[in-house]
């Protein structure tokens, strides 16, 4: 009796952020005297905004009273906040979203990875090589990656972003059904302009692709020709669902509020040719297999649209990206390619002398005792290549770049 | 093209909750002089425990500061929640779960929904009749439900709970993979003894089935022979997952915080034969599809499990069980056939008079300006009954009992 979805078997690595975080366990453990600094996950490090833990309090007092107490709220979140998600966000920048497009979740990584649940397990996947594990590793267990195949699995497509063509990929010469995009990109900080969103935007009109558009770093986008949101341009909304978290832009890494936008338009069809609304489809998933983020998650959200939190979200993203200015500068002369670090917090850089991901980590952590990302975890183009984040403290970072840059030079 | 997953298109019914809650706001908006008293949503009412409400204060604050602020948290928990989950809740009754065989999430609900992704679409389910919608929803959008036919889906197994079997399900004759079993049940208030579940065991082992074991409403447990947990029954940990939550036994249903218990023996095979540990495959579910519960939902369930605490959940599934005998007993002459408000907050009731489930529901609010769950809404068994919750006050559910019987007399 074979009752075991196979398609687990086909994970041939562990998860790649739980093989860092166990190497930076054992060398602390290791190293008590040493003070490594971590430059490794992209989580945030500056405390939430005032205005923020004033609504959270607030929300905590409203469940300590019989009168203001909330139990279940909807399943795709509290109108007021989809609400003003479309005002505060959309509105701003002259897209029209409707409040029951938005979908409020517990973060942007359950909705990358759930939303497979729309579609059949046939659809072609095309993703960013390298990219964020969890479009992969979705794909993989909702049975759409294929058979291994060295390094690759049979059914994906790799969009490769490579230094030849500066980490933006090629549109894919045959038919795909779903495009994951990631702009600002994970881990190579490439954001994509709207000239380029336009091209992909053509390409999914017309093969009937749905694009997956992971937007969590829009907050870091200081460039000017970088589309914020995919409907900035013409005609995504028949093709796109943009994913959007808290998380970068408001530090909510711990508290796990985002969404996602559906729009009304898009539109694919069934076995039979008939016609399904991607909007109904997802609000019925979320119905089903989710019950709506935590009220205090949601009211911190609400007080992260405050006028006071988005320019708290400025200073502390425009410090994350000094950081990452930093880590850029210092690295540019021991590494011969170096990405990133502009409307992105991450740094990605190749690894010197013709080092392996790995090798190089190791040898960082042992010899400057900082922790970075091997860039082989995040794909085949990723091998030989290494992520740094910016988000640490400044000083931290001051030191990392010292201590990576003497620990090169000593190569 | 066709790319939307077909299963989608199987879904008959308009979400149950949903359409009891748009009747009931339109009955709000054209009887605005009317005080309705809601007995339909199984959600709580009173406030938190004050000593959970300190704990998350301070969990805000934690969030409020550089050198206590917590990101990304573990996937599946943090081990301070684990440990506690498992000396707290299941070390007293006699069970030992290592602090690695708890999930920590974002509630029962979404457990429940996602357990699907680690067994194969061609898995036959089993579960009770009538029984809480996600079973059949989530079997449904995963592809093991097959075909419509009637109001019931080919490749289901419904047990079904009636007053010919005092709403106890019998074991199935032949084989099923998969078995959702809900104690406390929802809606049916059924709660099954040691002895019944010792039965379920044995089938589970035999057939080498999984049971997908429902305890949301355990804190309503109050007989003695009715199991808290199924690992309380020799074997268990070979066949069951266990699904638990804060939201009924803690009051958070806003706060989104529950576990589940993977039990290290539970092995089944592959396609190959092989075998695979569910544990391992449910971590590498959570790690890809999932990133742990907000922080002070974390807290709060620590909270939760404190002395003070664990007094209060008692004190408030009192005063729940105490409304649902208050609607027992005032129902118990009118209706000819009447379950659950023991070991469970639910009340299971026949409709006088041969009335359909929601022409009574319509009845109810029309002439009593009550709202209820109409029973058909929970499957076949369930057509001809209704469902009331003793999660309102102790004041509205004596007036309700009393509009309930005085509406019913009318008839």
């Amino acid at each position: 009796m074979s009752i075991l979805n196979d398609n687990f078997r086909l994970f041939r690595n562990a998860y790649l952020f739980g093989t860092v975080a166990s190497k930076v366990k054992k060398y602390e453990r290791e190293h008590p005297d040493r003070d490594l600094i971590r430059m490794d996950v992209g989580d945030v490090t500056l405390p939430l905004c005032p205005e923020i833990i004033k609504y959270m309090h607030r929300a905590v007092d409203d469940l300590s009273n019989s009168s203001t107490f909330m139990g279940y709220g909807p399943e795709y979140g509290y109108k007021w906040l989809r609400a003003e998600i479309a005002d505060k966000i959309f509105e701003p920048i002259g897209i029209q979203i409707s409040p029951d497009e938005v979908f409020v979740s517990d973060g942007a990584n359950s909705d990358l990875g759930n939303i497979g649940d729309l579609f059949t397990p046939e659809c072609r996947v095309a993703l960013q090589d390298p990219s964020y594990p969890v479009y992969i590793d979705a794909s993989l267990i909702d049975g759409r990656a294929g058979n291994p195949e060295g390094d690759e699995y049979s059914r994906l497509t790799y969009l490769d972003c490579t230094a030849e063509n500066n980490f933006f990929p090629a549109i894919p010469e045959h038919h795909v059904d779903l495009i994951y995009l990631c702009s600002p990109n994970n881990p190579t900080g490439g954001a994509l302009t709207r000239d380029t969103l336009a091209k992909w935007i053509d390409y999914a009109r017309r093969e009937k692709a749905v694009i997956l558009y992971d937007a969590a770093y829009e907050a870091f986008i200081r460039s000017r020709d970088v589309a914020h949101s995919i409907y900035e341009i013409d005609g995504a909304r028949e093709v796109a669902i943009e994913f959007r978290s808290f998380s970068k832009s408001a530090g909510f890494t711990g508290l796990r509020c985002g969404y996602c936008i559906v729009p009304f338009e898009l539109k694919r069809n069934f076995k039979d040719g008939s016609e399904g609304s991607l909007n109904a489809m997802w609000k019925r998933r979320v119905c089903t297999k989710f019950n709506g983020p935590s009220y205090v998650s949601q009211r911190a959200a609400l007080g992260a649209l405050t006028k006071e939190a988005m320019e708290y979200s400025r200073m502390a993203t425009d410090y994350y990206l000094k950081n990452a200015g930093v880590l850029r500068d210092s690295l540019s002369s021991a590494c011969s390619v170096i990405a990133g670090g502009i409307d992105s917090p991450y740094v990605w850089a190749k690894a010197p002398d013709g080092m392996e991901s790995w090798e190089f980590f190791d040898y960082l952590l042992a010899n400057a005792s900082v922790s970075c990302t091997p860039g082989s975890g995040f794909g085949n183009c990723g091998k030989g290549y290494i992520r740094f984040t910016g988000f640490n403290t400044a000083e931290k970072t001051l030191r990392a770049a010292e201590a990576i840059s003497t620990a090169i030079a000593r190569l």
